[in-house]
């Protein structure tokens, strides 16, 4: 199978002159599962009825010209540790087997207000952290499709819906996007309300989208900003609806991330070949090799890998503890692997390990002037080839703990399968990282 | 009826000696609960027989002289928006009538690793800002006990618990402690995780304790935030878990909180001569009739009043308009209505009212060097005489929203009813503020 992504916004115009519909938009996309979902399982639950009625009113509303949003009629997975009053929400995990929340978490309350067809859940990792569900890439069955936000990524990869939401703590967006083909976009922190997310280190949660085009996350994206707000205490997205143009890009910065050298042969090369392809066009790429500040930021990223797994499993204390002692039988053997260190994190320690992100935050912003964004493969290169190997965060760590916006990009592929760059920016200019983006989209000629 | 605190710390030698057990303890709060509760109403669950196994259990170990630690034993109640596995958790909704969560909330295990006994859940607004409780208060069933913890307060100032745990976003602790004659500490924002606290605006809700006695507060905070830690993101609480030493007082600022003139004047009074003993004991008081920058602070404070109201209202979105939405027999015409302005705050709004709050805190933060702590009257005066008026929150607002420890000390008494002095300090230093209080408790000879 080589899966084709299909873009949401791309029809918009045809909905609103009526060449198409809502209606049979979600109508291909239940013939990609119905033809497709048995052999990946991206769902964790689906509501085929409940979403043709959706798409039948957003389908009268752009036939009376007052679609409610740029998203009206959009078909979209949600990653089931995130609550859904109609629908189960289970977090893979068997001590929420059943489990109905008493309303939709707020991110999914903006969507359904922007108009959005509620299709299903999406798998997930057990928790965003623990066992993996049962879900395959969509480009090979034996390879892996990512996580934790497996089932959004898949899903979108494989051409059943063109917005998923995820979440992303470690490498949870980008990684499984690069993996399946999608575009991952982890916004900044505490852009978009995780009220009703199921927490897994709160600091380092980030509610985000896999689509199957930049425009498609940026919508998605907005929808949620612009009717859920921020996480309490921080800023939304910034920037009207629409997506914006492409902007062009001068001077990017070159970003290894410490496992380059484990990234396979192909996937090296084709990332080269994209930066050159990236000089053509007229953009300066500088890296650690020639550039001291890089040098420094590359080493100080070395370190925040292993200060992020600590603060990860420092927060994971509660509810998790609880849940493992609590119920014991009902939490994976990987999942209590994982939580294990946060025992031996002191709150002192923790108490230095942000004032240091405290300090690299500063060194990146510092870059604002000499760099319009930051360039790097969005995984230390392709899938494993296991379905229980989720991949490594080497790639994904430094963005998610400065808390600055990433986006991976599915314009690469090595040995046929997907390859992401990772585009990454600086805080709450997420709209401006989206207008680079399509910017390389279009010198790359793919998206 | 002249209800008698009783203080748990202050019984913790004739534990170890054997003078006295837990068991025993319990036993006397469970005659004055039998007693009184039938009046007064503060709870709205209780297990008296877990209480008495987890009882048994502390006597065990204080007679092997291994305690858990200084609260082990502490017969407690905690305010029902707080997650409790083997109690109800209703919110005072009829949304959550019989909920029962899947887990304690991080406080809640917090506490029952230090061995402290759970006795019961305490009765609170609706989603601690609705429809008020059924509860009186412990000096006089035609006033006010103060809300939202209304039953924490009025639990601790009947004699029924010598510690309840409460949650402030307005004036939910400082307030209601004023009233039933308890101390209130509301800690440095962050200070103690609050997983499994139902929210209500996340960037104020803080958790905190109402007591019998300062040291019942410390010993208890001190719980909560070495076994649960902070928000995350945050710092918790600093220092020893014995209470710390007095710690005199040089010199504070007064603040008048702009309702001063509409306090009643035996209250006012009261509070002048509370001034006067603290002069006498050699502590200088400076308020903003002599000095400009406590001037302009209270001038500060008045803008903050209404800030806040914006901020909390906006937070409320999620999940309260999804309850007004999909529950609407269910949400109170009173919750309703204090939801309602959240609809006319931007987000840009938003984020100008945080912009806001940030330079108040510089502000107060650059008085270190000149003051001590602040202080000022907990509430606007005696509770108002009505079982539905819940109080002002004009003088809890400031510290709340600042996000910097604040204590209420039940020091004072005007027309027979308790009237707090509201003790306020920097952040992060809460455990000064705690020396601080011991001070003040000491010098007017009273707690």
């Amino acid at each position: 199978m080589t899966p084709s992504v299909i873009s949401f916004a791309g029809c918009r115009r045809d909905f609103l002159i009526g060449e198409d519909t809502p209606r049979r938009f979600l109508e291909r996309c239940l013939a990609a599962i119905e033809g497709h979902e048995r052999s990946i399982r991206a769902f964790a639950a689906i509501d085929i009825a409940g979403a043709r009625r959706a798409a039948d009113h957003a389908t009268r509303r752009y036939r009376a010209r007052r679609p409610q949003s740029w998203l009206d009629g959009c078909p979209i997975g949600i990653k089931d540790i995130i609550d859904t009053a109609d629908l189960p929400t289970e977090m893979n995990s068997p001590i929420y087997r059943g489990h109905r929340p008493v309303v939709d978490a707020a991110c999914v309350r903006a969507l359904r207000e922007s108009g959005a067809v509620i299709l299903g859940k999406t798998t997930t990792m057990e928790f965003a952290g623990g066992r993996p569900p049962p879900t395959r890439n969509p480009y090979s069955p034996v390879h892996s499709p990512g996580g934790s936000s497996t089932g959004s990524a898949a899903a979108v990869g494989a051409g059943f819906v063109p917005v998923a939401i995820g979440t992303q703590t470690g490498g949870s967006i980008i990684r499984p996007a690069s993996y399946c083909g999608a575009v991952g976009w982890k916004p900044t922190y505490g852009a978009i309300n995780p009220g009703g997310v199921h927490p897994l280190a709160p600091s380092l949660d980030h509610v985000g989208v896999l689509a199957a085009t930049v425009a498609d996350a940026w919508i998605a994206g907005w929808a949620m900003a612009n009717g859920a707000g921020p996480q309490p205490g921080w800023r939304t997205i910034q920037g009207i609806e629409r997506p914006p143009a492409p902007a062009k890009l001068r001077r990017v910065a070159r970003l290894f991330f410490g496992e380059w050298d484990k990234t396979d042969a192909p996937s090296r090369e084709r990332f080269e070949q994209f930066l050159d392809r990236l000089r053509e066009k007229g953009v300066a790429v500088v890296d650690r090799r020639t550039d001291r500040d890089l040098a420094q930021l590359e080493r100080d990223f070395a370190d925040a890998a292993d200060d992020t797994l600590h603060v990860i499993t420092y927060e994971m204390r509660w509810p998790f503890w609880s849940y493992r002692d609590e119920h014991p039988a009902k939490v994976s053997r990987r999942f209590k692997h994982l939580m294990a260190p946060g025992a031996g994190v002191t709150h002192r320690a923790y108490e230095r390990y942000l004032e240091r992100k405290a300090s690299y935050r500063r060194r990146v912003l510092a870059l604002r002037r000499r760099f319009d964004a930051f360039v790097g493969l969005s995984t230390s290169g392709i899938p494993p080839r296991s379905r229980t190997d989720m991949g490594s965060r080497a790639n994904q760590t430094a963005w998610t703990w400065l808390g600055f916006p990433a986006l991976s990009l599915p314009i690469l592929f090595a040995q046929g399968l997907p390859l992401g760059v990772q585009l990454m920016g600086y805080p709450d200019e997420d709209r401006l990282l989206i207008a680079q983006a399509r910017s390389i989209a279009r010198l790359v000629e793919v998206v």
